[in-house]
Parts: C-alpha cells; sequence; structure tokens
C-alpha cells in the first residue's frame, strides 16, 4: 500500500510556484494577488482563511483579507464584491463559505467577476469546465486530478466510483474524470444517497473517490483488492482518549481499506493540501490571464 | 415492449404550447418568438431549420429565418448575433450549426445572450444545469427527461448508463438523470470509446441512452431483459432496397434490442420529435422570464 502523500505533493507545487513567482519578480512583473473574503468570521472559517492567507505568503504572491461583520446587509456584501471586481491589483478572490443566513450565497456566488473566481463556482466557469473549455478547475476535483498525474495513477478506461455528488466535489469530479484528458478518461459511476446498490458498484470499482462528509463510510468490505482510494472527507469524531476529545475523520474507513487498497490517500494530509495548491495555481493564472 | 411515442409525446407537449399561445393571445400578451441563424444553408441543415420554423408555426409563435450566405465573416456574423441579442422582438434564438470552417464556432456560440440561449448552449447555461439553478436545458436530454417523466418510467435509484460523451446530449444526460429531480436520482454510468468492459455495463443497466451516432451499434446480447431503451443516434444507412437508396438507422440494433426491452424509442419519430418540442417549450420559458 502506498499512501498518496497530499501534503508533500502540495508543497512541491507551492515549491514550482515560489519558482515562477520569483522570475515574475526577476523581470519586474506583477506579483499575483489573491484576496479572500470572509463573513463573520468564526473559529473554523478563520482557520481555513488564515491557511489559504499563509500559503499565499509561502509562495511570494500578495494576499489580502476582508473581515466583514456577520450583521453585514446582503446588499452590502454585493458592493464589497464589486469593489474587489474592479480592483485591478486584485487577480482574483475567494468567498468563504457558508455565509450567514440572511444573505442569498447563489446570488453572491453569481456576482464574482467569472474571470477572479478561483475557486471555480461561478455558473459560467463550471460550465466552461463540463465543456472542456479553458477555465479555473474547482480546487478540490483538480486537486485530486494533480494527484492521480504526480503519482501516474492509470485512469484511461479504469472503473471510477465517485461517490457523492455535491455541486463543489463530486459533480465535477465526475465530470472531469471521464473527459479526455490527462487523469481522464475513465469509466465513471456517480453514486449518490439515492444508489441501492452501492456495494455491489464499489467492489468493481479500480479508483474510488469517497466525498460524502460521512467519517468512515467506506469499509473493507465494500473494496476489492488493489483498488485505488481517494478520501476527501474530514470530520470531527469525538474520541475521549485525546486531549482535545475528538480526532480527524475521512469518509473511509482507513484501517480496513488501506489492507486492500494499492494506493490511498491519508486523512489529515491528503486532499486538503492539494486544495489549498491548486487555488494557488489558479490564482498565478488568473494573473498569467491578465497579462495577456 | 412498449413504444416510447416520441412523435405522439412532441405533439402533445406543442398542443399545451398552443393552448399557453392562445391565452397569452387572449389576454393581449406579446406572442413568443423564435428566430434560427443558419449560415450557408444546405440541404439538411435547411431541413432541420424548416422543421423548427414549422413546429413555431404549428404552436403559434412568431418565427424568424436569418439566412446568411456561405461565405460571411466571422465578424460579419458576431455583428448579426448582436443584432439578434439586442432585438427585443425575439425571445430566443439557435444558432444552426455546423458553422462553416473559417469560422470559430466557440466564438460565436459564446456571443449569444444566456437569456437568448433556448438550446441551453452557452456556457453560463450549461453551468447553471450543472449546479442545478434554473435555466434552458439543452433540448434533446431534455425531451428524454420529458419522454420519461410522461411515461412513468421510474429512474430514482435505477442504473443507468449513457452510452457517449457528446457535449450536447452524453454528457448533460448524464448529469441530468443523476440529479435531484423528477426523471433524476439514478445511478449514472457514463460510457465512452476509452471504456473496456462495455458490454459487462450495459447489461447490468435498467436504462440505457446510446448517444454515439454509430448505426445499430447497442445489440440484442448487450441488455438485459426489461430494459428500457433510449436511442439518440439518427444515421443515413445504405439500402438498395428502398427508392432513395438509404433507410435511417439508430445507435441501437432495434429488431434483436426491442426484443428484450420494456420500453424503447423508435427511429425516427423517438428523441427527435421531443427534442424540437422542447425548443419550443423553451421558447416560452425565455418569452415568460421577459415579462418579469
Amino acid at each position: 500500500m502506498i499512501l498518496l502523500d497530499g501534503k508533500k505533493t502540495a508543497n512541491n507545487i507551492k515549491d514550482e510556484i515560489a519558482i515562477e513567482v520569483k522570475k515574475i519578480k526577476e523581470n519586474g512583473g506583477r506579483i499575483p494577488h489573491l484576496a479572500a473574503l470572509i463573513v463573520g468570521a468564526d473559529g473554523a472559517s478563520l482557520t481555513y482563511v488564515n491557511s489559504k492567507v499563509k500559503a499565499c505568503q509561502r509562495v511570494g504572491f500578495n494576499s489580502t483579507l476582508v473581515d466583514l461583520p456577520i450583521d453585514l446587509t446582503e446588499e452590502q456584501l454585493l458592493n464589497e464584491i464589486e469593489l474587489l471586481n474592479k480592483d485591478t491589483e486584485i487577480d482574483g478572490y475567494i468567498v468563504q463559505l457558508p455565509l450567514p443566513k440572511h444573505i442569498d450565497e447563489q446570488k453572491v456566488l453569481m456576482a464574482v467577476d467569472p474571470l477572479k473566481d478561483v475557486d471555480g463556482f461561478h455558473p459560467t466557469n463550471v460550465g466552461k469546465m463540463t465543456l472542456e473549455l479553458p477555465t479555473f478547475l474547482p480546487a478540490t476535483p483538480y486537486g485530486i486530478i494533480e494527484l492521480l498525474e504526480r503519482y501516474k495513477i492509470e485512469t484511461s478506461g479504469k472503473s471510477v466510483v465517485v461517490v457523492g455528488r455535491s455541486h463543489i466535489v463530486g459533480r465535477p469530479m465526475s465530470i472531469l474524470l471521464s473527459q479526455k484528458r490527462k487523469a481522464g478518461n475513465a469509466t465513471v459511476t456517480l453514486v449518490h444517497s439515492r444508489t441501492t446498490n452501492l456495494k455491489e458498484i464499489t467492489l468493481k470499482a479500480d479508483i474510488i473517490v469517497v466525498a460524502l462528509g460521512s467519517a468512515e463510510f467506506l469499509t473493507g468490505d465494500m473494496v476489492q483488492e488493489g483498488v485505488t482510494i481517494i478520501d476527501v472527507g474530514i470530520t470531527r469524531v469525538k474520541d475521549d482518549s485525546r486531549k482535545n476529545g475528538y480526532r480527524l475523520a475521512g469518509d473511509v474507513h482507513f484501517e480496513s481499506v488501506s489492507k486492500k487498497a494499492a494506493y490511498i490517500t491519508p486523512v489529515p494530509g491528503g486532499v486538503g493540501p492539494m486544495t489549498i495548491a491548486m487555488l494557488l495555481k489558479n490564482t498565478l493564472l488568473a494573473c498569467k490571464m491578465k497579462g495577456l
């Protein structure tokens, strides 16, 4: 069994980006600049955003954190979005989700300039991805594609099962893996809550991507020998033996599945770090596109 | 075996639309208006476009045919598109494909106002479809969804195989059938030219949608008893026994497959007429949306 080391791979990608940034600097070019917008920052979301800001610093990007109060109106937030759209210094930005309940999330995401939408969440970018046109790929599926590529895991003609049909992971993942691309050309089955014969399907899969958000959902009896496992989930599970009272669990029951898997991502240290690395890659792309 | 009669179902839909148009007229409202743009009309594409214009007349829509010469430049075509975008009398329009080779098809499709894109081909509309936001669904997949619904064919939890990953049929079909919707919630596998174990997969399917453009590709030995078959293909096959020297064949070998199928669409008279009916439905929607 080989661990698909997302942390190491993400660090390699960051090093590559840092070299590019250094070259841009040396040539007197403009440094990529990522902004992160957060409304009513609480502990968890602030941790996420800070890790993105820190990643920017590491590769030499400029970064801006726009930290807005929780009682902000939708109109005020849309004004802030408009400012980011117009700001020629900002190459790309992300809106940290979820937003407070009094704000229409979809309306806000629709207001993001697709050319600055480095999360790849805007319908125009999702459509371009679906139609195989150049665009920002959503960071988590993009990270998984990159991980498969760098570990040279064959996907063409392979039977891939994607578990979960979320808009930001399962759906785009199922689309990308079946397209004509590197780490593509797979025969993809998308399974979800309404699937009746899940185990029968996962037992035949060469590669399984689990993005359900349900701790240790996929167990050893559900997979065949030699399978490749990509675990997108990350959930806090109560664990009294730990000082902080919890441990982090993926969607995969690592102990039993790893015994049969040829390749498997750990949690943490698998898909998570790759997501941030691809966000940086999208920001670099946004910066380069602006120069054209 | 029950034939899924697309012609009859499409006629029912057209009757329903005609009644709506009559009501709009009686209330002094604006009649829906569809335009079709065709460049360098040849026999086949003119036949298609004319059938769309005729369908408009049948339901009481206004229609306009914009017939442009084959030596038109890309810039001139983009100007024509701009005129259609600005024309407040036109609710929706279609650009008949393929375009002449000196014109960048993607650039033209990108120029269509998404709010008038009743074919549902614009990236923004493809993205909205993928994200389950209200939009114009691409007419052929939409027609298949409608046909399944009207024949009350259960899709939830069923194993569906979509054969072919084209942008206008296979891909959107695979997305729609696995979404949370009526005629949705299926477990969908998208197979294509790189799939290695096709027959093994089709043999387990409850529903198969074939959109390959390869005459009589799916044969009786590839399906199980009681399967539902949707045949999107329509190809001219040489046939010396016919006066015109050819016959129309679907992607399904009808004779052998129909013996095992519970439901099957004929070719012609299956998916084809449904496509035109859904184009009219999208145009009606475009007209209603404009009134809002």
